[in-house]
C-alpha cells in the first residue's frame, strides 16, 4: 500500500475466514464488517455487539456504530436495502475519499452495488497487502509457535504407533484396532494442549495416503507408510504450523525404505536452494531432479496421479495457504522473510506414500527453519 | 434455483469457508476451485491433488482436471494469466453456456475477468441456494448431533465449576486458580470426544461476560455470572451446534436470580412464538417484551451498550451463522423446517450477563427442539 498512486484498502469480511482482514484490524470478528483506510487512520463499522471489544482491543484508529449508519442509509435511500455497500458510502463520503483498492476476493455483490453508486473500487492484483509476506519476527515466532503444537500432534502419533501392538498385519492400541480415527484424536488433542485447533489433520495410511488430501479413514495396518499431516491454527495469534512426518510401525521392505530417502532426499535438495532471489520453480525442479534421478516417475492414471504431482512449498502465515507458491508453474523469486513449506512427496498404490514437510523462513543465506522434529520413521 | 428464468449456480470456492460449496458438491475440498451447473449435471474443476477423491466422494456428475483447462487456457491467451476466469470460460464455452447465477460473495476479481471475456453474471439477490433453509431430516439429525456435541462441552464446564472449590471469591480448581483458558479447553476437549472441533468458544464471567464476543481471559470468580456457548462444527457432516448456558458458582445474589430469570422466561416466550409463518421480528418482539416488562433498560452508553442489544436468533447449518435472522429490524416470515438459534442475553457491567440459547426447528405448530441441556444455573 506504500504507492502513492494505490488507493487506499477496503475491506468487508470478517476476521475468521479473511486473513486480510485479521491482518488489518488485529482482532478476531466473527461476522463480515467494513473496514477501510483513509489517510493514516483505519476505521471499522461494527455492530454493537463488536463495538467495544473492538475498540479496546484492535488495530483500527476509528471504530463507528454500524447501527448509526445503517440508520442514516435507510434516511438516505428509503427505497433501497441498508447494506454494506450504502454504510461503505455513506462513511466514504464523510471522509471524501472515493477511491479504494479491494482484495480479488472482496465480495461481487458489494462490489456491484458501490459501482452503482458510484465508488471507483480498484481490485488488487495480487495480494492486497503485500506486507503479509515479509514476515516480522514477531510473525515468524508465531509460526514457530504454530509449528511447535504441530510437532505436539506428531509426537503423540508416534506416540500411539509405538504403544500400538503389532499382531500380523493389525495394529492394536489399547486392546483395539488402531484406526486412522483413533491417532487423528490423539494428535488433535496434543494440539488443544498445545494452544492451537488442528482441523482436517491428515492421518492415512496404505493406498489412502496416495491422495494428499485424503484424511484418514478406519484401520491402520502395520509395515504400510503412514502419513501425518498437522496443520493447527493457533488461538491466540491466529498463526498457523505446517508439518508432516511419514511413519511406518512394523518392518519396511527395501522399497519403502528407497521411497521414504528418496523424499527426504528431495527435500534436502529443496533446503538448499531456497533463498532470496530463487526462483520458486528452481527449488521445485530439485526436487523433481532428485526422483527423476531415482527413477520415481510421475504420471496420471485412469484412477489418479502418482508420482510427485503436486507443489514443493507454500506461504504460511495466518492463511494455510498463502503467497510464495513454489511449483513447476508459477516463475516467481522467493523474498527475504517470506515464509514457506518444504513438503516433496511420493505416493504410489501398492506401495504407498510419504511426505515430509518442515517451514522455513527465506534469508539471504541458508534459510532459518521454523520447523522441528526428528526423521525416524521406521518403528519396530 | 428451481425457476426456469434463473440462470445455473457458478462458485469459485473452497467448501472449509464456503457452506455453498459444501452444500452443491457435499466434499471437502480445501483450496478455492471451480463448480458449477450445466443442465441437470454439476461440474467441479479440482487439480491432480483433489481429483481421485472428489470423484470417488462428491455429489459431481463430471469432475474434470484443473491442469488440462490451465493448458488450454495457455494456448488459448499466450498473454493471459491462466486462472480461475480463464478455465470458467472455457468449460462455460464447451457446455455453451453463458448465463450463471454467482453468490454474493462471489470473488469481486473473477467476477470482473469473467465480465470482461463475455460471461453474463447475475449475482443472487440472497442466498444462492434458497434450498439450504429447508433442513431435510437428515439435516435435522446432523444440526441435533451438533447440539449433543454443544451439549458434551456445556456439561465438562458444569462439571469443573462444581468441583472447583470456593476460597472466598476465587475458584480453584485441581489446585489452581480457575481460568476462561482453562474452562475452555475443558469444554473443547469434550466438544473434540463427541466428534466436533469447538473454535472460539465462550467463557466468560463478571463484566467480561457483558460483552457478548468476548471470550473469557483470565480468572473466573465465584458468585458470579459465567456465559459458555459452545458452537462446534461436526467434522464428518459439517453442520454445527450452538447452545448457550449461564452458570453461577456459589451464591447467587436477588438480582443476578431476577436476571437469569427474565432471560429463561424470555427464552420461552420466543419460543412460544416461533412457528412457521411468523415474522421473525415478532419473535423478537416477545423477547423485548418481557424485558420490558420486567424493568431491563436497553441503552447505549459511552463504554458500549447494556441491556439486551443483539438479535433474538439466527439460522444454522453448514454456517453458524445463516438465514434466517430473527431480530428488531428484518422483516420475514419463518419458513416451515428452517432451523434458528433462540438465544436471549441481558448484560449489565457490575451485575453479570446472562445468555441462554437453544436450537429448534421450525414447524406449522410448536418448534421441535434439536437441542437439549437442563437449566438449573446456580451450583451451590
Amino acid at each position: 500500500m506504500a504507492s502513492p498512486k494505490t488507493p487506499p484498502p477496503l475491506l468487508y469480511a470478517d476476521s475468521e475466514n479473511s486473513a486480510d482482514a485479521l491482518y488489518f484490524g488485529r482482532v478476531g470478528v466473527p461476522d463480515a464488517f467494513v473496514a477501510l483506510q483513509s489517510g493514516k487512520k483505519k476505521y471499522a463499522v461494527v455492530s454493537a455487539l463488536e463495538f467495544g471489544r473492538v475498540k479496546r482491543t484492535s488495530a483500527f484508529d476509528v471504530v463507528l456504530p454500524l447501527e448509526a449508519y445503517v440508520k442514516k442509509a435507510r434516511a438516505t435511500w428509503p427505497q433501497r436495502k441498508a447494506g454494506p455497500a450504502e454504510v461503505i458510502y455513506l462513511l466514504a463520503r464523510e471522509l471524501k475519499q472515493s477511491r479504494f483498492t479491494v482484495p480479488e476476493d472482496f465480495p461481487a455483490g458489494v462490489y456491484e452495488q458501490l459501482y452503482e453508486l458510484g465508488l471507483d473500487l480498484v481490485i488488487a492484483d495480487g495480494p492486497l497487502f503485500p506486507g503479509r509476506e515479509n514476515k516480522t519476527p514477531a510473525e515468524a515466532a508465531a509460526i514457530r509457535e504454530g509449528n511447535r503444537c504441530s510437532a505436539a500432534g506428531i509426537a503423540a502419533a508416534e506416540r500411539v504407533l509405538r504403544e500400538s501392538k503389532i499382531k500380523g498385519h493389525r495394529l492394536i492400541y489399547q486392546g483395539r484396532p488402531l484406526t486412522s480415527e483413533r491417532l487423528k484424536f490423539a494428535i488433535e488433542l496434543a494440539c488443544l494442549e498445545a494452544g492451537g485447533a488442528s482441523l482436517n489433520t491428515i492421518a492415512a495410511g496404505g493406498d489412502q495416503a496416495c491422495d494428499p488430501h485424503d484424511r484418514g479413514t478406519g484401520p491402520l495396518r502395520a509395515h504400510e507408510l503412514i502419513i501425518v499431516d498437522v496443520f493447527p491454527r493457533i488461538a491466540a495469534t491466529g498463526f498457523h504450523g505446517d508439518m508432516t512426518r511419514t511413519f511406518l510401525r512394523g518392518r519396511a521392505s527395501d522399497a519403502q525404505r528407497a521411497l521414504v530417502a528418496a523424499v527426504r532426499a528431495a527435500q534436502l535438495a529443496a533446503l538448499h536452494a531456497v533463498r532470496a532471489g530463487v526462483n520458486g520453480r528452481t527449488v521445485h525442479g530439485k526436487v523433481v531432479e532428485v526422483f527423476t534421478a531415482r527413477g520415481y516417475e510421475t504420471k496420471q492414471t485412469p484412477r489418479g496421479s502418482v508420482g510427485f504431482f503436486h507443489g514443493t512449498g507454500h506461504g504460511l502465515g495466518l492463511d494455510i495457504h498463502e503467497p510464495p507458491r513454489m511449483n513447476g508453474t508459477l516463475d516467481r523469486l522467493l523474498k527475504k522473510n517470506s515464509v514457506v513449506t518444504v513438503e516433496p512427496g511420493l505416493y504410489y498404490p501398492g506401495l504407498g506414500g510419504c511426505r515430509i514437510e518442515d517451514v522455513v523462513q527465506v534469508t539471504s543465506g541458508k534459510p532459518t527453519m521454523l520447523s522441528r522434529y526428528h526423521y525416524n520413521w521406521e518403528l519396530r
